[in-house]
């Protein structure tokens, strides 16, 4: 048989939800026949919700963090700390750190971490434009909010090393055991690391 | 802290795309911070394919597949096998039974099994346009090609009631050991019904 058993229209949205990260063929399958019985008030927000953010989502100039407004409304609430300055991967990483509701201070988001593997190295890393960020002397101290990997680790090093010698702190969250973890289960190096870091009770 | 760190456009994607199926609220949330770094014409292509579904999309009004044209590629197909008809769940279960390449006949989607629990009752299915299908005396064999669990066989059974009485042969798909199954790891529903249905080698 020849016939295709899934019209143009179908296999082109099927194709173009596949292409999305995490998104798998069976997936995509099964989001597109959802998408088929919704109702069109829902797809056309979907929809125009898609286009919106290409069309008026850009970063901030300060914090590099993805924003309607320039500067974003982090970095233009005068409530926030400005000697304190958050260092994170991706815009994402700021959600958790904002809940935690422990930092009260400003935020620079890097847009990755070095990773030689991917080519990525330093310029392609918003990092120029932290190191501007420090030049007025408000900021006192800059806390490395990056992943605790391989990369982010380098990452956290070269910029210690840009940072360090202009006399402001540099410092990185604690490594050690998740809260609710389990001594039995957890893995030989976070557990070092909780060793390491052991504090006074 | 009162400050948002989401702008409300990408709030609005992260709310719909966490309404579709499967995609939790983290899902949602790595999609979006996706699309903002998407090229704008992958952004559009992927926007303008979701209305595209819902504008140029209907069912079929002979085998209530989804089509673009109305009968459906499949139902005009004049090399398909009139007697036969294949009695499938959703759209989505012809594309492996296309795959398989043994079934030349033609299709008759229902759009959902009967389901007391869910309240869904025959009338909810398409099952008064199969019944209109089979009147012309056409097809020979109805093949159930549903789900083998209970509410599916529920709904074979019930189909089963009606057709009969007509003089055409129902059938369904046989139960057995998966191909590249293993005995010892098959459970014991499947291995009864491999027993009953065991054939002549």
């Amino acid at each position: 048989m020849t016939t295709s058993p899934t019209s143009p229209t179908v296999a082109r949205l099927i194709e173009a939800l596949h292409r999305l990260p995490g998104i798998g063929p069976k997936t995509a399958q099964r989001l597109t026949y959802h998408m088929v019985r919704m109702p069109i008030e829902e797809a056309r927000s979907l929809s125009e919700a898609i286009l919106a953010i290409k069309t008026s989502i850009s970063f901030c100039s300060s914090c590099q963090n993805i924003t309607e407004t320039d500067p974003c409304p982090l970095c233009s609430d005068p409530r926030r700390d400005r000697s304190q300055l958050c260092v994170v991967e991706e815009p994402l990483d700021i959600l958790p750190l904002e809940r935690s509701g422990k930092f009260s201070g400003l935020y620079h988001v890097l847009h990755g971490v070095i990773s030689p593997m991917n080519g990525i190295g330093p310029e392609e890393l918003k990092i120029r434009e932290l190191m501007e960020r420090l030049k007025d002397g408000q900021v006192k101290e800059v806390i490395m909010g990056i992943n605790p990997n391989l990369e982010g680790d380098a990452t956290c090093m070269y910029i210690n090393g840009l940072i360090s010698p202009l006399g402001i702190t540099v410092t990185r969250l604690a490594r050690g055991l998740p809260a609710g973890g389990d001594l039995e289960y957890v893995d030989d190096l976070t557990l070092a690391r909780a060793l390491e870091g052991r504090q006074p009770v």
